[in-house]
């Protein structure tokens, strides 16, 4: 079973870390295959996006807007004072899904992947899966009957 | 195939509704897997997420601070006055994909699934697949060719 | 494999493409079958959804929204002048995964599948493949050892 876990450790309150990298080790580790790879992140005041990795004042442009765009002194109920991170966990997502060739990510031009810290500085972890293996599917005829 | 359908009661006109009971049941149900669960929302005026289940003062705080973020009086043109909640639906997403290992789902400790209504209350539906079935897949040696 | 790419020619700064029938053509091109296709965006001031396409002015009336979510004029650092978009990207999301059965999309009664352009106009690609194909899997029985 192709699947796993790696660890993240954010440094900031808010903050985007830029895991392609270890995403890339891990795809360049397993035998050859293209497809889908699957991202799962367990936390509830965290997310995963993609986004542009080109120029690092993107990622703190992103977090100044949802510091903007999600009230952080509402009169909340939830008395752990962290509500606004579990809004933009919900703005953001907790699964990514992104197409692999020949075990090397086909993201875009400027894209990288994100893991989304909106309350840390924590050591967090994401899970992972190769959702679906085309290489595997396409080794035999799709109608069998025939 | 292993896919259907199930239906939620919302109360409210917006509320999040914690439905992680039946996509437990649904699991417990299915022959023994590990994989990733798929479940889809064919409303255009809810959403799907993940997010804290253990106090529901989050869920509260959910809905208040998007009731803040989405503007609820703009001058809309659509005439049937619900585009705030076609707007929430947009931000929220419209499908989830959670892991799941030997029928039980592999969500955080604090993570619950939440179907989002943003304009009821009414009886809404969400349909599932087994995305992946990696037990399946483990069966038989990747490259078969070998 | 079953994947491929297609093009979107977007006319406006801010719009949503409407992109079901093109997705439907693909799929109507394709060997019989249902499961979920997989759609991933490669651009990052772009991003894909679902929500209402019977009424035109629904996919207006959310632009309208974003661009009251988002601010517009922060004093964002990146040079390029489009942060406003990137962060709509973030809210939207940058993949799509929808059921479809005998190739035909299983879309609720008033979903559209769009492509959310936030910085244009320009040409965009898209990027499919199918994930999942159950009907392979229900030609065998899912317990081969029995």
């Amino acid at each position: 079973m192709e699947s796993g876990t790696f660890t993240i450790a954010s440094k900031a309150l808010r903050e985007l870390v830029n895991i392609t990298p270890p995403i890339e080790d891990i795809l360049a580790s397993l035998p050859s295959g293209s497809g889908v790879l699957y991202l799962f992140n367990p936390h509830t005041t965290a997310g995963l996006t993609i986004n542009e990795g080109a120029d690092p004042d993107v990622s703190r442009d992103i977090i100044k807007g949802l510091e903007h765009i999600v009230p952080l002194h509402l009169h909340y109920r939830h008395l752990e004072g962290n509500s606004p991170a579990h809004i933009m966990a919900l703005l953001t997502g907790s699964s990514l899904t992104i197409p692999f060739f020949d075990n090397r990510l086909q993201l875009g031009t400027w894209q990288k992947i994100f893991f989304c810290e909106f309350d840390g500085p924590r050591t967090r972890s994401v899970s992972w899966q190769i959702l679906h293996d085309s290489a595997k599917a396409s080794d035999q005829p799709r109608n069998q009957e025939k």
